[in-house]
């Protein structure tokens, strides 16, 4: 069923998008005061409406991220439509005072070699309970385009905000979670709650993820169906392969 | 390069072999005392040769176990040569005297709850040492048929197996293992030689095997790519899937 959106979803820039080569197309839209991208494929049209993916990058990072950008584009390729938003507090968006703080803090205390875990807590707690309720909003109103098939729902990404949706939003059907930012204590608990079935990234060397706290994680989620795939090297050495991987993996929870 | 097989490799049963549902080609050979199955696919023939994968089932359980023979036929219609064999005190044949009182002490202490490394180690090492220079005779011995590729060897299955071969030969160039039975010390150790790229499986809950061993074990090997697989579940309950991600691993490594 389709929600009704409390916000309407107005494309900007260019009317049509832009075409990329692969014939991807790339669309920037305003929900409110949230900017988002979506990427669809070549396909999408109201007669073949593809499945959604919501793709979130770890910890807030910027939606422009040229990771994320790669991540998403090779998704629509493979037939999804792809929507990422920058959310409150989020990539280049307002900061909240305590926000700035606890970054600088943070910068402080690795420098220093001192515990950071309170201080993660502090930055990444909060920003993870402002986002959700955003990442809901566009949902409701991605779904109601007709180039989007009115379905099971991806998530890809942002672990923590992953388990956050994923434990509270019945769409979301399968998520592919990255074991590789600082997840708050509440959602290492709502992790208890997430039954849909999972693909959880771990790189094996990140140094600034305890690779005991990941193994932790994913032993904690209630999914029946859970996967981890563990790589060698450090946080940004995610082998190409593993894009593969996960494509297949949505292509097994999502058509 | 060719080796010079030191014992020549006889087809047995049909001429011909016998031809599955999916083209497969399935043959029965012998190799002096080593019975084993080789699987080719549809495509291969002196012209177009096809890589070899060594599969071989944990423990030295039968080459004709259902669940290696699925692996086996899988593999070989996704244009892969398969062989397996039952080395000496393996599948059917005959077994030592220390191996049948290993086997009737573990079923003891298992029973009673107590410790079974030692029995473990006094069964499966010797189950080893005894198979690996059988396994690279069959070797020599495949590399000179005309439908086998003279390139890369790819190694399916039995972990500790895996590791002798992988850290002793220089043509297995990447190697599937499985996580699920018990590694003797002398594989444990010489994992730290193994640098070809690795897919290791591991069933998240099987009972008989400790995850931190499993762990541990993957950490241990040197190899600059690899990548662990875990799923939820017991011993037997790897999901059909991996079948395919192994596939795509071979793919990428042994063509």
């Amino acid at each position: 069923m389709h929600f009704t959106p409390s916000v309407s979803l107005a494309f900007t820039g260019p009317t049509a998008g832009q075409h990329l080569a692969d014939g991807v197309l790339e669309r920037e839209f305003l929900l409110g005061d949230t900017p988002g991208t979506l990427w669809t494929p070549p396909t999408a049209a109201p007669a073949a409406p593809a499945p959604l993916i919501l793709m979130a990058h770890n910890n807030g990072l910027p939606r422009r991220e040229p990771r994320l950008v790669a991540r998403a584009r090779y998704t629509a390729a493979r037939g999804y439509a792809v929507a990422t938003i920058d959310a409150p507090g989020c990539g280049d968006r307002p900061r909240t005072r305590a926000a700035e703080q606890a970054r600088a803090e943070l910068r402080r205390a690795m420098r220093a070699g001192e515990p950071t875990d309170e201080l993660f807590e502090a930055l990444v707690g909060p920003l993870v309970e402002a986002a959700a309720p955003q990442w809901r909003t566009t949902l409701d109103a991605l779904l109601t385009l007709p180039e989007i098939a009115d379905g099971p729902v991806g998530y890809s990404g942002w672990a923590a905000l992953g388990i956050r949706l994923a434990a509270t939003d019945p769409r979301i059907a399968a998520a592919g979670l990255f074991a590789g930012g600082y997840v708050p204590r509440a959602q290492r608990e709502q992790a208890r709650q997430v039954t849909v079935p999972l693909l959880f990234l771990l790189q094996w060397d990140d140094e600034g993820n305890p690779r005991r706290r990941a193994l932790d994680l994913f032993d904690a989620f209630a999914a029946t169906e859970k996967t981890l795939h563990a790589n060698l090297g450090g946080h940004t050495g995610t082998p190409a392969f593993e894009l593969e991987d996960s494509s297949r993996f949505y292509d097994r929870h999502l058509r």
